[in-house]
């Protein structure tokens, strides 16, 4: 990624018209670019900058089996019979070699699949997990500049990638299950920290309602959430249960953030990040030169374990 | 971290004494200047260098359940039954905020604790990821120092940051628990893939000879690691049954990573990793200087979402 072409050709500007005026094929190609990091992927988003910034961008996460993909189908059906446009990127972090078993999941979306208002992407480890993370920014970046109302990120899993990947979002779904067993147990992981709106999902089985009372002490505990107060709602995603109060309360959260000031806050805050990283990276390439990694490489063999890291890293940067 | 200070003060002299006497410590000392990243721990490792490579690094990962610290409770009384010291390092990345089960779970090693010849130490993430991989290796890196003949790191989860931590290992055991799902499902996240020994624990429950078959069925169809052939074990950990096999099987693999100079191999990999992020986190703080750092401010406040981050990185880089 070297930030050295900032000229756009005319390619790119028929990609861009495409990408405005919604067009799921120009959307598609993009996102590839953004995948493959081809070398004008920096110069086409810098080129849809001006254009961001605009969508809501939700988070929806939880442990496996607490039935997201069902959830953010339902939401998406309920934002698309308001004439609302949606984009949904589906994360699966977990699966680096196999290519993760959310694919399948999707099945499950197929009803909104072929609607021109909802684009979904899936994207699964490939590489470095940094570079997912910025990756499903990116795409959600393309997708707002498409003019997608909502951007919805759905990740599996709850590791440290997931709560990443989060922190791209404005407003946090934490979902879970009844009898997830012990509800801090089921909640570890930091989803209590990162949540702004809690669901409690298939909440027709049993000990939901003392789940829900646990869960809503355990965050009484907590300290507000920069003054938003934080909700548990029971729903059954499967039949639409619960659907509409998730997404009004999505919607409150949005504004609160916008009220007060929280949101450009956010988004200074992911910019910062994106231009450190980009300069690190780019700093990174041009210390590793042809040269440099030749001698590297001599370093190393001729080491044999001798040397220490240290010393050979000293060497590198003449120290 | 900063490669400058390359000599070694007389303090650093005493501790480094205590660890290559194996004092704990002195041992523990060091991993907490490792984790708080102070000046003087490069200079330490720098010097600790020299002393190792000799230490057997076994991995042993598997979902949460799989009696993981159980099998490595009784692989450590085996290992120290014939006179051989151990360490153990336990990761757990699933809980950045809240600690880690973990350090619960340590409770059913307190047999092994009180043992001079054995040394745990459990490490929970505090800040990035990618930091937490490179601290268990040189968590791992004083153990050797320090004359342990094994190194077990223990994962919990089967995410990516334990893939990497696997990744340090010269031998990994993969466990798993019968009746854990479909065994494809059981062992996706790229454990098929890494495990240089399966262990299906909990034997003793319905489905074990299903799912060695199976499991075997797999491997077979895969191709071979290296030229290892990798094999499924029965065990019960919490009677002791399996580990001796295991045992075997695991001395044989460090063996065979010998004579067929895979484990140079692997030892060359990890220090060129570590030569390229040393001098990656060196050039970063070198660039990122006060003047930049208010530069980058600056640039942020003015651009007021206009400036999109490629052009501010850019002009930062002076493109």
């Amino acid at each position: 990624m070297v930030l050295t072409k900032m000229k756009t050709d005319s390619n790119l500007n028929y990609l861009i018209d495409g990408i405005i005026n919604g067009e799921k094929r120009a959307i598609a190609r993009t996102i590839t670019k953004i995948e493959n990091e081809t070398d004008d992927y920096i110069d086409l988003l810098d080129q849809l900058y001006s254009r961001i910034g605009k969508a809501h961008r939700i988070g929806v996460t939880g442990p496996p089996g607490a039935g997201k993909s069902t959830f953010t189908n339902q939401l998406t059906k309920l934002y698309r019979s308001l004439g609302l446009t949606v984009g949904v990127i589906a994360v699966d972090p977990s699966s680096p070699f196999t290519g993760g078993a959310i694919l399948g999941d999707r099945i499950r979306m197929k009803e909104v699949c072929s609607d021109p208002g909802v684009f979904i992407r899936s994207m699964a480890t490939r590489g470095s997990m940094g570079g997912l993370v910025r990756q499903a920014t990116e795409v959600a970046d393309v997708l707002d500049a498409s003019g997608k109302d909502v951007i919805i990120y759905e990740t599996v899993g709850v590791g440290q990638i997931e709560l990443d990947i989060m922190s791209a979002a404005d407003t946090i779904i934490v979902m879970t299950v009844p009898d997830a067993g012990d509800v801090i147990q089921g909640m570890k992981a930091g989803l209590m920290e990162i949540g702004d709106i809690f669901v409690i999902n298939k909440a027709d089985l049993a000990g939901a309602d003392r789940m829900k009372a646990d869960l809503e002490y355990v965050l009484h505990l907590q300290k507000f959430n920069n003054g938003w107060n934080n909700k548990v709602w029971l729903a059954e995603s499967r039949i639409g249960r619960g659907i509409k109060d998730i997404f009004d309360n999505a919607k409150e959260h949005f504004e609160f953030l916008k009220k007060n000031k929280i949101l450009r806050q956010k988004q200074n805050q992911r910019i910062e990040e994106r231009v450190r990283h980009l300069v690190n990276n780019h700093i990174n390439q041009e210390f590793w030169s042809d040269e440099r990694l030749a001698e590297l490489q001599k370093l190393l063999k001729n080491s044999k374990n001798q040397i220490s890291p240290y010393s050979i890293a000293g060497r590198l940067i003449g120290k």
